[in-house]
């Protein structure tokens, strides 16, 4: 094991960070917020660290998947350790879990928040709140690949085990020019957004904080009511770039470079917009009565969904209230999730459309025995070890959530409360429903449940394996006794 | 298609369920209920009916896994339309759907139930009742193996599609002496339960009735309140009892061999008894303060943990009113099920083991990508079609249940109530939780539900494909429009 890579990229990513508290800095020194110096303090230290940490660089920089892993799940700790601190030394959330769970669940997009009342927080921890969504939407460490130079060819290993999805694809040979062309994208909507928001009589701040949001597809908002209060102009704009951010970047890349015949090839594109449309169709008709007019109950059927499938979860109306065929296709939608290769939660569009085609190919097998079919995605055959791994996450993954929502139940509540917090945290959504509906919170649970589903923020976020690595002896025996290999 | 001899199957079973129904016509001779005329008329008509269908043998007798998933769906839908006949007109049970439903959760040992007084039933009902659990639980077209020489070498496809479980080993080469031994077996066992819950001072009219629904882990009992008024001795016989019917037959086989050692290296039945042990003992820790002695604790969890992991679903206590934790390891055994080659549902203990084992060796893999581990099951190496055919169960699984759950959705229940419905019906068990709790029943459910609850049912008794394909146009055209192939 390549230790000494291993804590070059860790100290990177402190003075990653230290740069990213800059942000919050600016935003108390703005509103004379003394809070801020909270913040700076953090920024301080972790960029003095990281920068006498990096000026050692090691001799073998190669990394392999397990390397990669490893890098990955410690970099989000470390990110989300040092990230709450400020929440917890300034006071503003006097627990350390609390601080803890609120960091995790920004940084993994989650937006579950254990917060009573949001808006008593400062500016510039709300600030902070929101930012969390946004560098960890696109991820710490394709950030690192874009802007610092790691040659070696084996940096793969970093973005395929933070980047969501079965497989990760290279959109130009070099994975540098890959995760810059990412960011660029992202950076680019993320203003376009803040735009339209602000045209809707919305302040920089205010707006920013949305964007943040709805970019990482989070789901932190800075009121107590989240989205019910906006108009349908801000809600629509919002549902929009939900949708938009939950979709594979690869097609805005096509686009980007004319090339319209591959962007309309993505099956998994296809298969998300039939879903979302589907299920607000059917959520509309559902819901229909319970508001005063079509159009109101339009608004909240897609923003609901797009909300969620995007695994947002921006609240415009208390979806708990809906009747049972609309919570349950929520529930479902928290389960499909977003597309491969966006900002997005959930198992993935394309992982739930592979599966349903190797059931399709079963049937057909039964009926025609001797004739071989292969399953095929964007036209061309998958690779057997593609299925395979999705087969086995999906087994992970069960097993991950019984083990989690067997933890959790301890608490006492009630089975559905228990399912969806689970769910709702693992997916990397936030509200889920009856006692962790959108118009409650997390802070109600115990110790034990809050740090499970802190776990589950983040293997949910990570695709369930970093994480688990770091429950393995065998390597953790190597990772303290030193290199090998 | 060789349709001639599906049409040959389906009237043998007509001419063995005419057979079977003089049981309550018995029944109905020694308690004087003149309601055995309807179940003699019923028998009558299927006798000859069957008898002057099987004198045209077919000249192809040859079937492949295609005849053998269509003829054993078959077989099972006219069983449970003839077999619900005398309920219905007799009017004993009004309704045509709920007198089916009734009777397909009998064939398919579910024991959910549309009664609302099962008392008010004549013997000769109560005993048809109970019995169609026995019939279902072997299978009936395993029972057509043992008993009528359907030479051909290909019977295995009848077997494969109609026996519990990822793979069908035969016990000895002869498929017909495999069938007589497994029905050998299942009799012996049930006539030494009937003696022994006699024992306890039970006439032998309500043991037979007790050992035909633990024996085809049905579910079905004679009394309102299930299990409930027994004395401890006669749940405890039951309880021990379910336990064995969930075994994997080949392991008594192994012991009546003398092979022990074979059927110590059985892992799957390691791990059933490791999770059944585990489980009662977490449950009985978690309800210990509920009742008065720790042996009534002990005597209901260890009842109810056999009662759902065999999926028998009998209740000796409304497990609805436990804490939650107790509640969530009963749904968990609801979907794990029993051991594959058993009379029991759900997914399957079998398959749950491997799932894990790829899951540990995918987590290897990162860590040592170079060496390449097989799964292996009873110390051998798995084959890779197994696994591959495991991961599809799972995930058709997955699809069926979400299907199910949204239509059952639009009757407007509590998302437990629900969930549970399809969780108990789809893994044949029984009892769910919440409006389908253990002291209620399914009989409010709206017609589409019930329809959907009873092919769930019959899915999940015959591991979902050889349904699957009864909606498949492609197959149907081939059934409607004569041979080909």
């Amino acid at each position: 094991m390549n230790i000494s890579m291993i804590r070059y990229i860790l100290f990177q990513i402190m003075r990653i960070e230290g740069a990213l508290l800059l942000l919050p800095c600016l935003v108390a020194a703005y509103y004379h917020e003394g809070v801020g110096l909270y913040y700076l303090g953090v920024a301080a230290f972790l960029l003095i660290a990281g920068f006498i940490g990096c000026a050692f660089k090691p001799k073998n920089i190669m990394i392999y998947l397990k390397e990669g892993c490893v890098s990955t799940a410690l970099s989000w700790i470390i990110m989300s350790i040092f990230g709450c601190l400020p929440f917890y030394i300034s006071g503003e959330i006097p627990s350390f879990t609390d601080a803890l769970f609120e960091t995790v669940s920004g940084f993994t997009t989650t937006g579950a928040s254990i917060l009573n009342d949001i808006e008593g927080l400062s500016k510039t921890a709300l600030m902070w709140r929101s930012f969390t969504h946004w560098v960890g939407g696109m991820g710490v460490l394709v950030f690192l690949l874009a802007v610092i130079p790691l040659s070696g060819g084996s940096n793969i290993n970093l973005m395929r085990a933070e980047s969501p999805g079965p497989s990760v694809g290279k959109l130009v040979p070099k994975l540098r020019y890959t995760a810059r062309i990412l960011y660029l994208i992202y950076l680019a909507m993320t203003i376009i957004e803040t735009i339209l928001v602000m045209c809707g009589g919305i302040g920089l701040y205010e707006a920013l904080t949305i964007a943040f949001g709805t970019a990482g597809t989070g789901g932190f908002a800075i009121l107590n009511t989240s989205f019910v209060t906006y108009t349908p102009y801000v809600q629509w704009v919002t549902a929009v770039f939900m949708l938009l951010f939950a979709v594979n970047f690869n097609a805005y890349y096509f686009l980007l470079m004319r090339q319209f015949r591959k962007a309309a090839l993505m099956e998994e594109v296809r298969w998300f917009l039939i879903i979302v449309f589907a299920s607000t169709g059917v959520i509309f008709l559902n819901i229909l009565k319970m508001y005063k007019t079509a159009f109101e109950a339009l608004t909240h059927s897609f923003f609901q969904v797009t909300s969620i499938i995007s695994t947002t979860g921006f609240g415009s109306a208390d979806f708990d209230q809906w009747p049972t065929p609309s919570k349950f296709i929520l529930v479902l939608l928290m389960f499909i999730g977003a597309c491969a290769g966006s900002t997005g939660g959930g198992i993935k569009v394309s992982r739930i459309v592979v599966l349903v085609k190797t059931i399709k190919k079963e049937i057909y097998s039964y009926i025609h025995p001797k004739i071989v079919r292969k399953v095929s995605m964007d036209g061309h055959p998958m690779e057997h070890d593609v299925i395979r791994s999705i087969n086995v996450y999906m087994a992970t993954y069960i097993a991950i959530f019984a083990v989690s929502m067997f933890i959790v139940s301890f608490n006492g509540y009630d089975l559905e409360t228990t399912f969806t917090a689970v769910t709702a945290t693992f997916n990397n959504i936030g509200p889920g429903l009856s006692l962790v509906g959108p118009t409650c919170n997390y802070s109600f649970l115990s110790l034990l449940s809050k740090y499970t589903l802190i776990f589950d923020m983040l293997a949910g976020r990570l695709e369930l394996f970093p994480m688990l690595m770091l429950f393995q002896p065998m390597l953790l025996k190597e990772l303290f006794k030193g290199k090998k290999g």
